[in-house]
């Protein structure tokens, strides 16, 4: 167990939370000035990794419910978490052993740390997918028979909901209506799980990682100035990941639109040398395909993310605009994300992609064909050669 | 206490309720369907009056919740019901000595007849409007402090919800966008009371008014053929109310649209006769104002119903359609519905129109201002004569 005890650790969490959240996933920001506040307080949220939990542990995600482009300021407060908390505990019949992060991308990496500094109830470091996903069924939570209900959400002004769906893909339907009449986001107190579960279940250590990677960028960015170099280092460092520079460039287009409640999305890049090279990322709330003149580099549920050129920051989409200088980089997901039943619910098809999912080594290693000279001096290929 | 043994008395009940409905609160012929099913089985729904019932009862009411016009059949079956009913003792912890309608007018009539024919629980010979109502916050019980939560909602799929509501005003919002998500239609559990509140907050008698209007309807169809000179009498027969013919006349022009998920609409006729008589209503779920010639003649929370001008059978808004030969009925609320406090959550201005409600018997009893020829020897006369 160790306690995040500086307000640049918390600032460095959110940072890779952002990377990790791969566009989506909302901003952290709001919910990491909370933490920080509390840091500056002398409460510190306390960090425990799933070898330290009882298996028969109580186990909670605690996790913002809806439109993450929301400002949830209003509903980041210590009475709501705590009411929250309490109605849960109420609900379950039970103390809460241990928090757990639904997903450690974007902005739910933060509201977990957020209670456990004002309750003292320590946190997994480890989540349900080590990136972010759009919905409830997509965690490997869900989809090793750990269900996101029965479940309770609740929103600022007071309306408690509790549920007990039949699938998590209805549990998905129910919430996302329900925080759309709660004023767009609500707080939601979900997959109620034991310590062995979370122990066998989780992406382990994906706080650690967030927290690392957001230290990485800083001090590389303080020091040497090869942030990416850096970056890339510490990402390969984990045991069967891959991580690769997939475009260097300047956004020449972005557009968006919120359809069926997602955000679509395509960001267009040139690169910045003579070259005519192009790339695309499609958004489908998050970053969910990377494309180097048409030929895909990688594709969910590995990790496209994008960072401005200069300082390494991690940006979400809704950062991104005409002109911005950045780098596109792509992150092999997880093990577990890779395995069959995992990839027949988070692979390309279930966002709409008409594409098998193809690993980022497969698709860094598989020959450009018809080979064309166009190709031959791209910018893709210097990134390959750089990884 | 009596029950309903037989098929005709709960058609007819299904006819008054359509009257009751005032054109929405959805079509109660499914449930009607399957009353019959269970009378035929000997299976008979009990009526009770608040009288019999103790102060301290636990009683509830079944209501569907959602889009009126979406079949339900898929959702009246006697697993549904009894699911619904053991979900709601499980949630509060009762058995539920009685039930009770949330609206007498439309399909939530005959729901929880469905439910006492298959559980034995008793009815109570009451509802809480007297009429239908688009909105959950605006019936008696809501207006006199009975809360519509915590409550029930489940659809036919098994999804169950609980909530409670800061306010029946939140809890319309929650529950409108549940059952959108529930596939336009739950079944919810809801306005736990006590028997002592049925008794007071209740309008009394609803469900015989209902039977009784549709078994005048019938009678005067077989024997006289005066039907609405006979309805007109029943409906006077109750102290402190009066029906009125508005209008008789042939239908010119139906629109409507949905908005904001209500159902907005204008029915235009035209009279029958040499004049050129012109009435309206307006159609905001239900019909909530008749204008003949521009002036108003019957608005909300007083009864607007259209019927067929030789069936006497009562339409709702769905139905109506060119060419039809109708006569609009106005009938002055139950005088619960009256009082200043009702008339804050229930009047012309909560439906959007921009005027101050005035009880039919004043609209028929004002000097028409000024007076032009052209009103001289309108149908509203001969109207305003018959009654």
């Amino acid at each position: 167990m160790y306690a995040i005890e500086t307000v640049q650790d918390i600032q460095d969490m959110a940072r890779g939370a952002v990377l990790l959240g791969t566009g989506g996933g909302g901003d952290p920001y709001i919910g990491e000035l909370f933490v920080r506040e509390q840091i500056k307080r002398g409460r510190f949220p306390t960090l425990l990794s799933t070898d330290e939990v009882a298996d028969d542990a109580f186990v909670l995600s605690i996790a913002g419910i809806g439109a993450p482009t929301v400002l949830v300021e209003h509903l980041v407060s210590e009475k709501t978490l705590l009411k929250l908390l309490a109605h849960a505990e109420a609900f379950y019949g039970r103390r809460v052993d241990a928090l757990i992060s639904a997903e450690v991308g974007g902005a739910n990496s933060v509201f977990p740390l957020a209670l456990s500094a004002i309750s003292g109830i320590p946190v997994l470091d480890a989540d349900g997918i080590g990136r972010a996903v759009p919905q409830l069924e997509m965690t490997m939570f869900s989809i090793y028979g750990v269900k996101a209900t029965p479940c309770l959400l609740m929103d600022d002004s007071g309306n408690v909901v509790n549920l007990d769906a039949v699938s998590d893909r209805s549990a998905e339907d129910l919430c996302r209506a329900l925080a759309g009449a709660m004023g767009a986001m609500a707080f939601g107190a979900i997959y109620p799980m034991t310590g062995k579960q979370a122990r066998t279940f989780a992406v382990q250590r994906s706080l650690t990682m967030a927290l690392e990677i957001g230290r990485c960028i800083r001090q590389a960015r303080e020091t040497s100035g090869d942030i990416f170099g850096k970056l890339i280092t510490y990402l390969n460092s984990w045991e069967g990941r891959t991580a690769r520079i997939l475009f260097d460039g300047k956004i020449t287009d972005v557009t968006r639109e919120t359809r069926d409640s997602w955000h679509h999305g395509l960001v267009t890049l040139r690169g910045l040398g003579e070259g005519q090279d192009e790339c695309t990322v499609e958004i489908r709330n998050e970053f969910i395909i990377a494309r180097v003149n048409g030929r895909p580099a990688t594709m969910v549920p590995d990790l496209v993310t994008v960072l401005d050129r200069e300082s390494g920051e991690p940006l979400t989409g809704e950062m991104l605009g005409y002109g911005q200088r950045v780098k596109v980089l792509g992150y092999s997901a997880d093990p577990m994300l890779r395995r069959p039943e995992s990839l027949d619910v988070l692979g390309p098809r279930m966002f709409g992609i008409d594409e098998d999912y193809v690993s980022i080594e497969d698709l860094a290693n598989a020959p450009i064909s018809p080979p064309t000279p166009r190709y031959e001096e791209t910018t893709w290929n210097q990134a390959l050669a750089q990884s």
